[in-house]
């Protein structure tokens, strides 16, 4: 039991020692952790875009537990764009990020906002429901990376 | 409209063109995804962890909603240690991964059905109970990376 309080302790120093609030100690942990949300995103997302393009069979089920990911995971990266993190790391988010604030936070809602609308689509379980919902997902996508992520 | 098409059809060529059966490409994308669901999870882990340290005040909500997230993304890592998959990008998966399968399996399992007891945990809103459920997380995690990766 002393050896499992131990190293649970050291796993939690190792994820994150610091509360919520705090939860970033150097720019490259919030870098880090905002690709990292991205990068399960977009893999879900891209699941769900792969049967939209018809490149893989419709499965109303396949789609909801992408969409389950996705849902999860999808308002994780803008808690990570914290003061500071603009550099270190490998990120190739603009200075626009933090210089335009308030239309980022606006890509942001938007890109949520599309989102909701996605996940109720796929609930419906229709393909078509989800090719409806799904561009508008994509167009809020490339608008934020249009004007704050470097090419 | 065209270019909306358009964009989401780049979008979802960025981010996965294949069905989900074939969901990596190249070795590295594999490697990259589950690093990526890994660091979404200890860092959501890590949330609860400080709570249950007593280095964060507890918060039902807060716990809830970080478990929500460890939830939808501790299975993921699991399904990316492909074959070939052992070589290329930064991994630190030992070969054992891969020649003792049955063992890495059982030590996935563990860690998933420890993860279902920590979630029930989490939903009775008590902080007792998440620190009862928490170090058989922890232990799960570290046997695992004891036996299966690189220190």
């Amino acid at each position: 039991m002393k050896r499992l309080i131990a190293c649970t302790a050291a796993l939690v120093a190792l994820a994150a020692s610091l509360p919520v609030a705090a939860q970033f100690q150097k720019p490259e942990d919030a870098i880090k952790y905002r690709q990292a949300a991205f990068t399960v995103m977009a893999n879900h997302f891209g699941r769900i875009g792969a049967m939209v393009q018809g490149k893989a069979p419709w499965d109303a089920k396949a789609a909801a537990d992408a969409m389950h990911v996705v849902e999860a995971v999808h308002k994780l990266p803008f808690t990570a764009f914290v003061d500071g993190s603009d550099k270190g790391g490998n990120t190739k988010a603009l200075p626009e990020v933090w210089s335009k604030q308030a239309g980022f936070k606006q890509a942001a809602d938007k890109m949520v906002a599309e989102m909701a609308k996605l996940d109720a689509a796929v609930k419906t379980g229709s393909l078509d429901n989800v090719k409806g919902a799904f561009g508008g997902v994509g167009g809020s996508c490339k608008g934020c990376h249009d004007d704050y992520r470097a090419k």
